[in-house]
This record gives C-alpha cells, structure tokens and sequence, in this order.
C-alpha cells in the first residue's frame, strides 16, 4: 500500500486547499464555488511557490467524474412534471436568450479578431446560465419560494435540455468544421429521438429497479445501484458518441421519477460535492493569471455583454410570454451570470483541439467576475424596475400593458380545447410510439454487425442474416407498431367526424366518414413502413425475402393481436403509474 | 470529454456487476461483502467469458481509498471512552486470540511446507476478526444491543489497535528480513508514541477545527474540510513510512472527538460505501479459483482452524478475565471469522513482494467460507452451551464456578483505590506529558536536514546550526517539562506520604518527607535530560554550545514558569472539555 503516495498527496493538496480557502470565501460571504476555483489557482501551475500537484491526468480524471455527478444531481432536480407547469414562458424566454447570447458572443469574437471556432465557442460559453450559482443566490437571499424563482428554475431547465443539444451539435460542427442545416437537423433528430426513447424505456425500467433495491432497506445497495445505473448508461451514451454530460444528466432525470428520489440524493450529495470540488479546482488549475492580464479588455467587454445581454434577452422573453414587467426584470437579473455548463463547453473545446487555450481562461474570469455581480444584480432588481416605470412616458407604458392585457385574452379565448386537446394528445401517442419503432430499428441496424458474426455461425447468406435481424426489429416492434395504427384510426374518425357534416355530404355522410377513417390508417402505415425501411437499409433483406418475412409477420399479427394490444396497455399504465406516483417525503 | 472512456466502463462495470450480484445475495441472505467480491471473479481476468476491466491499476487505486474510508469509518465508530468502560476483558480476550491464532497460523504454514514469511503472513492474517461481518451478522440477528455483544465490540477496537501495530511490525520483518526483539520495542515503541502524539494534537486541534466549519450549516464545507483532513493525516502518515490504513484510523479516532461526529458519519457514508464496494470487487479481482481447488486442502485446514481457534482463544480469555460461560461461549462464537484486515494484510505481503501469489487467494477464500458460517455459528452458541455444561462433569464445573468467584470477589477486594487510582492517573500524566516532549524533539530531529538548508542562509556553522535547532526545540516543550516536573514532586509527595511513617522515622519522619520529595524530581528531571539528549542525538549541539543553550533556558525558565503552568493548564482543559463533551444526536 507504500505506491500511490503521488495520488494520496494531490488529494490532500486538492482537498486541504479547498477547505481552507472556502470556509475564507465563506467568511467573506463570497459563493463557495469561487474558494474551490481560487484553491485550484493558488496550488496550480502557473503560481508560486510551486507546482504542488504531481499527477494533473488523474486528478483531471476525477474532475470528470465531478461533472457527471454535477449532471447527475441537475437531472435527479429536473422533472418533466414541473417542466410542464411552466412550459411557455420557460422556453420562449430559454430560447430567446440562447439565441441572442450566441449571436453576441458569435459578434464579440469575431470583433476582436479571434478565429470563427473560438467566436462561436464563445457564443457557446455565454449562452447558458449557471444553476449552482442561481439556487445559492436566491437561498442566501431568502427568495427561493417566489414566484419568479419558479420561473427561473423553468428557464434553467430549458437551458440544460438546449445547451445539452448545443453540446452536440458543437461536437458535430468541430469535427465536421462546418454546420449545414440538413446536419443539424439529422443531429437534433437522431438526439431527440434518443432522448425521447431513453426517458420512455429508462422511466419504465430504472424506478422499478431502484424500488426493488431500495425495499431491502439498505442504503449501501440503493447507492451501489443508483452508481451501477449511472455509470452504466454513460457508458451507453458515450459509446453512442454523445457526452457523460448528457447521459448523466438524463439518467439523473429518469431517476427523478423513482419513488425514492430523496433518498437517492441524500446518498449522492456527498460523491457529487467531493468530486465537484475537485472539478472546480482542476478549473483553476487550468487558470493561467498572465492570461487575464492579456486578456483584460476583452473579458470586460464579455462580462458586460453576459450581464447585459441576459438582462434583455431573457427579461423581454419573459415579458413577451405575458409576466409583468417586474417579475421580468427579476427573472434577467437572476440568470445574469455563466458557470458551469460554460466550463464544460469551454474544456470540449480544448478536448476536440479547436479552440485557443486563452478562451478557457477568459471563460472562468467571465464565470468569477458574473458571479460575484449575482446577489447584488439581483437585490437591485426592484429599485431599477420602479425607476424605470417612472421614467417610462405615459404612452409607451398603456402600450405594455395592454399587450399583456391581450395576451391574457388570447389565452382564456383559444377555442375548443377539448377537441383540439384530444387531437395533440393522440398525435403526441403516435410520435412516441413511431420513436419507439425507430429506435428499435436503428438499434438493431446499430447493432447488424457483431449480430451477424453470431448468426454467421448457423446461416451463411448475408441476405438470411439480414432477414433474421429485420424480422426480429419487426416482432419486437409489433406492440409499437399496432398502436400506431389503432391511435392513427382513431384520429382518422375524429377528424372525418368534424370535418364531414351531414350539411355539405349529405346522405354520404357515414360511408364517407369510414372511409376515411379506415383509408387513412393503411395509407399512414405505408408511410411508416416506408420510413422503417429507409431507418433500417442496412439490414433490410432484399425483396423475395422481404415479402416473405412481411407475410409471416401478417399472419403473427392476426393471431397476437389482442396479446400486442395487453403489452401495449400495460406498459401505458405503467409509465403513467411511475409518473404519477410522488417521491416519498 | 471523450477519453477516459475505458475508465468509465471499467467504473460501469465494477458498480453494475457489484449492484446486480449484491442484490441477488442479499435474496439469498447471504451477505453484501460477499456479492462483491463475487462479483469481482466474474468480471476479473481468471474466468470466462473475457476480460472486462481495461485499466486495472486504476481501479486498484479507487480501491485503496476504499481501504482508507472503510478505517476511517472504524476509527469514527472507534471510542476512548468505550474502550476504558469493556476495557480489562476486551484486552484480555483479544490478546489470547492474536497471539494464539498467529501461532496457529504460522504452525499450519509450516506444516505445509510453506516459506516462513508466508507462514508469519498466514497467522497475521487470520488473528484479526471481521468488524463489518460481525455487526451486520449481529444487527441481521437482533442481537446487537445484548451485554456480549458489547464485548465484542471492545474486543474489536482492542483488535483494530493491535492489527495496525501488526502492521507496522510486519513492515519491518518484512524489509529487513527478521524480527529482534530490540527492534520490535523500538517500532511498537515510535508507534505508540505516534499515537498518543497525534492524538492528543489531533484532538485539540481537529474537532475544534470542524465544530468552526459545521457552524455555518454547509454539509458541503463540512464534508471538504474533513476530507482535507483525513488526506493530509493520511500523507503525512505515508511520509513516515506507517500505512494510510493506519493514518485513516486514527483521524477518524480523532474525529470521533467531534461534536459533529454523527453528521460527519452520515456525509462519510456514501464515499465509504461506494469506495468500499470497489475495493470488495478488487479483492475478487485477484481471486484465481484455480488456484482455490489446487489449495482445497489447505483452505479447509485453516478454515477449521479459525472456526476453533477463535472460539477457544478468545471464549476461554473472556471466560478468564471472569465473564459466564454462556457469554464467553457466545463471544468466542461470534469472532469466528477473517475479514478486511485480513485482505489488507494479504495486500501488504503481495505489496512487499514477500508472499507467494496463492496466500491471497486462499485467504479470501477462507475469509468467504467463514463468513458464510457466521451466522450459523453465533446462533449456535447457546445450545452447545447447555449440551457441554451438562456434559461436564460435576467437580470441573464446581472448578469454573469457583473460579469465577474468587475473581469477582478480588475485584471488590483489591483495596485502596483511591491511592492506587491517583498514583496510576499521575503516572499517566507524566508519561504523556514525556511522550510529547519526546515527540517534539524526535520531529525536530526529523525535520533537522531541511531546516539546516533554511538556516544555513544566517548561521554557518553546523553547531550553531544544531542549538538554534536544539533550543527551539527545548522552548517548545517547556510546558511539557514543567508538567513532568510538578507531576514527578506530586507524585514523590505522595509516596513519600505513605512509605515514610512517623513509626519508622520518627521524628525525621516530615524532613525525610521533604527531602524524597525535593530530591526524586531532581533525579528525574536528569533523567529527562538523558532521555532527551539521546532522541536528539543528531541534533545535540557540543558541550560548551549544550551548557549555554541550557543554562539560557533555565533563566528563561525561572521567567516564564507561571506562564507554562498556565499555558499546560489550559491545554488539559481544552482536552478535557472535547471529551467530555457529547456528539450531538
């Protein structure tokens, strides 16, 4: 047990400095996330005395480890439940401050001259504000229970799904060089798709998994298995070429929905603090402080960008989506800042090898310099609504507020909610149900390969093993694929009921409505199988083999019909039972 | 963001196969530690299907901090106070069973014809018994709040002491070769002095220390700040040349101090169990099981002789420090098994490059087949109590009765407590006070090379060099030596009180007194000086610098006397004040 004393001393290092210089931070009132980045500055490389770690790539490692467990914790918070709640005004302020915020950055760092990867990087870095950094304000501030923190919690939310796609599409555009749209919209596609299947197939499986475990009454297990799940789905997720980010961060949100959702993160506070605080002084440690010196003027720019830029960008997003003007100003004042997401864009930048090395340490000035503006940004979130109201001229103000006027109009008068509910509700069905399919297609195709070495040991034509694997994708998929024609023909009769009156068809009226609504299903199940077909050509056996598998598949059909329907049915009600069900207290 | 990918998968797979097979054990009621460690043979590079863990150093290295939570969780659970209340049968029962079961142990090895390190190696590893085993068997049973089971409880911390100091022996024997009994005392005597040292700073220092940081309510802070303190415990432990399992005890000895102990507890936890987990698989890892069914033989062997060794060591030494037969018979049951002391004890040896490769195997193995009987043998006990005590013939079982009599009857008798109890407490007092004394001028001794660098910038030459040296550390252990002084007059006072009766001495008898008292501190007082100057041996300065140095410090004495009265006063206080203090519920 004598190796290993290099390692044992870059955790002492690490953790000592850290504790020290928080509990300073603290005493100063400053947040303990900028102690954890002053320790890493202090023991890192470019200061005196000297260079105190010996082993940087393990304690990097380790650092890794802190932003899956960072991603964990956000998704563990994150909940589909109250993502709903606050749906619109959520996603229109998110979007519009993204939008925006990329743009500026985009802007900032092509005027001062830097190369289009680290300008657009930039934008990156300063689209998405930091949650550690909010959730520790507003409690300090005692104003975590308002109304415009619930708002805020929403945009944060949003914030993670988008900047989660930014990363891809990021990664996609740095190995590529290049962002056409035809790519980003496969790449969002194909993201989305995963997403979607990954929540629908994890919400099923891990909470009951997790409840079984936790029955036992053992923490020891529930966490054993809360890490084997975790590490586990990474591992899927990376290996699909996405990030630890995001697998963390959606298995975190499919744990969300596990009765014992408290309990789990009792059990994951402390791993995620211990690694956390080890990412954040690898940030330090990677802060070169000559850096900030050169680079001075810019980061002032930035930081008055960042804090401007969310101001407007997020407040009229909000304000637009019909809150009052000063739940608005509130809401820009609070996410007014960059964090953590910023770094982990930031670090890919550096992994992918396109960006300079002066844009991490620009980012981290950026991220210390808006968060210790935070509290104060957002205590004078008042004062500067009532001096702008007063400054205000009086026509200007009736035209602000009859626009929320109208807003709340339009909302309460938006027609047939019933008809038009029932219709996005069965529409929503299908989309999953179709996101299942080809998923499993894909899967499948995905997977053709080391399948058909296996298979290549009874069957010897490539067309066999590909009519094997397809057929296999097709049974599978059955469930699936029934309620998509049994939800499709609902859809078709409600439609052919509203839309064929007995005043215009006349005595046609019931024939024309059957036939519609047994017209459109088949027509629609073409088009499924058409896009099964292009999901799955890698696999897809060649036509003599297709027909027949296709009859096969016809004849099973008939007779497991009802039994497909039952599996369908109870996974619904599974799904809905898991979702439904509250985390014990 | 995308290396490190074959860390996460081995991290993937060491917590999904540890999650799966650990619930499936814990349905057939076996216990968790076992699931892991299954678990480490599936996916370890001796069975089929393949090789699974890409980077095994690494995952080694995650293990160790396993091994470092794992004892700085028993050093939490470790208590002085505990440990004085069981006191007198715990040692008593420990004692037999380490020394008895290390000479089985070596006798067995050598009766297989082994080599002799591998021989002393077997009995180190199976004297000490499984504190973890052992209070989930007993918690599983019901058992836990019963008298007996506090005894075992002591007999475990005595165990734990007495394990780490075979560890430190061990070290020895196994650099150099052999084990003489000079350097036995003199490691076993460094060892206890750096344990009563740290301590007694540690907790002056460290509980207050964490009281400051728990007082601003972060668990975060909280949890850094403690492990800052047990990495840096653990370095300098390292820099030492003892092991990083006995640095973690004894902080968290330290910590056990605290009166935050059970939120420490429940933030260490998670790390504890989580790291503990990865070391159980590492364990299984190692595990050829070849290798077990070419050792079967010898397995058996040692598996039987740890069922009744334990049982007769440690049953027949609790049985004779005077508990009941039924209580020895259900201690003697519970120990009966090899644990993690025992696999770190098998890793120190493959460390060391001193064991044969099979010793590990075979320890594991005999550590699994004990445990498996564990709870089998505890709810054994009481039956083969009743069959033996009828059994017993009538004059044997008058014997043991008696027996136990005439010790409880010595008990009450063994007169004059409160002479004996003061002499002892000013003993204790004295020799604590001289192992702080020692231990300052040992680390000065230590620290001589680097600070004469330091100095050589001022004083050039080396002698000068060694009384600046010498009598800073002389100035620091003034208190301790002005301790020692009055403890020694009290104590001659005492003595010289009782031995020296007007009866004998008649009219001499309070000049007798007097001179005893005066002349005993004197004496001891040289042989301090003695002491002293041979722990420092490189860095006394020469005889004229020596009589210099000494004769400034004893001006210096004479000025500063109230003020080291006072300083040591304050110090017991502090001291006194963190132990009586409760751990807040």
């Amino acid at each position: 047990m004598h190796h290993g004393i290099g390692f044992i001393q870059d955790l002492a290092v690490v953790m000592a400095f850290a504790a020290a210089v928080t509990v300073l931070f603290h005493r100063l009132k400053q947040p303990v996330v900028l102690g954890y980045i002053a320790a890493g500055v202090i023991i890192g490389p470019y200061t005196p005395p000297f260079q105190l770690i010996h082993d940087e790539q393990s304690i990097q490692t380790l650092g890794e480890l802190g932003v899956m467990f960072l991603m964990f914790s956000l998704g563990l918070e994150f909940s589909l439940r109250k993502l709903f709640k606050v749906g619109a005004t959520a996603i229109v302020a998110a979007l519009s401050e993204i939008v925006l915020m990329v743009w500026i950055g985009y802007e900032i760092g092509s005027a001062f001259g830097w190369s289009q990867m680290d300008a657009l990087f930039l934008g990156a870095i300063l689209a998405i504000s930091s949650t550690t950094i909010i959730v520790k304000a507003l409690s300090d501030l005692g104003l975590k229970r308002e109304r415009f923190a619930q708002l805020v919690f929403g945009i944060l939310i949003v914030e993670d799904i988008l900047g989660i796609a930014m990363l891809v599409l990021l990664t996609g555009i740095a190995q590529t060089g290049q962002l056409s749209a035809g790519l980003a919209v496969i790449t969002l596609g194909k993201l989305l798709l995963f997403m979607t299947v990954s929540l629908l197939v994890g919400i099923l499986v891990v909470p009951r998994a997790l409840n079984y475990v936790a029955r036992t009454g053992s923490d020891e297990m529930l966490l054993v298995s809360v890490l084997g799940f975790c590490f586990g789905f990474c591992l899927l997720v990376v290996k699909l070429d996405y990030s630890i980010a995001l697998g963390a961060f959606l298995i975190g949100a499919i744990m969300a929905e596990s009765r014992h959702l408290h309990r789990i993160e009792h059990l994951i506070a402390p791993l995620r603090d211990a690694f956390s605080a080890i990412f954040f002084v690898t940030i330090g440690l990677l802060l070169n402080p000559a850096v900030l010196l050169d680079y001075a003027w810019p980061i002032a720019v930035i930081t008055l960008a960042v804090i401007i830029g969310k101001l407007v960008s997020c407040g009229l997003g909000t304000f637009l989506s019909g809150q009052d003007a000063r739940t608005s100003m509130r809401v820009g004042m609070t996410v007014s800042q960059i964090g953590e997401f910023s770094f982990i864009i930031a670090s890919l930048g550096l992994t992918l090898k396109v960006t300079s090395a002066f844009l991490y340490p620009v980012a981290v000035a950026v991220s210390v310099l808006t968060t210790l503006f935070t509290p104060y940004l957002i205590r004078a979130a008042d004062p500067l609504t009532r001096r702008l109201s007063n400054a205000m001229p009086a026509t200007f103000a009736n035209v602000f507020g009859m626009y929320g006027q109208w807003l709340r109009s339009l909302r309460t008068a938006s027609g047939e909610p019933t008809l038009f509910g029932m219709t996005r509700r069965i529409i929503l069905q299908i989309a999953v149900n179709l996101a299942l399919v080809a998923a499993i297609f894909l899967g499948v195709s995905y997977g053709a390969p080391s399948a058909g070495k296996l298979l290549a040991q009874w069957l010897n034509a490539e067309a066999m093993q590909r009519a094997v694997l397809w057929s296999a994708a097709l049974i599978v998929s059955m469930p699936f694929l029934v309620a998509v024609y049994r939800k499709t023909k609902s859809l078709a009769l409600l439609l052919a009921e509203v839309s064929v009156q007995p005043a215009t068809a006349g005595r046609f009226t019931s024939a024309i409505r059957y036939a519609i609504s047994d017209l459109v299903p088949i027509v629609s199940m073409v088009g499924v199988f058409l896009l099964v077909a292009a999901l799955s050509g890698s696999i897809l056996p060649p036509t003599g083999l297709l027909i027949a598998v296709l009859v096969c598949a016809a004849l099973l059909l008939a007779l497991l019909w009802r039994w497909c329907v039952k599996i369908h049915a109870s996974m619904q009600i599974a799904l809905r039972e898991t979702f439904e069900e509250q985390a014990d207290p």
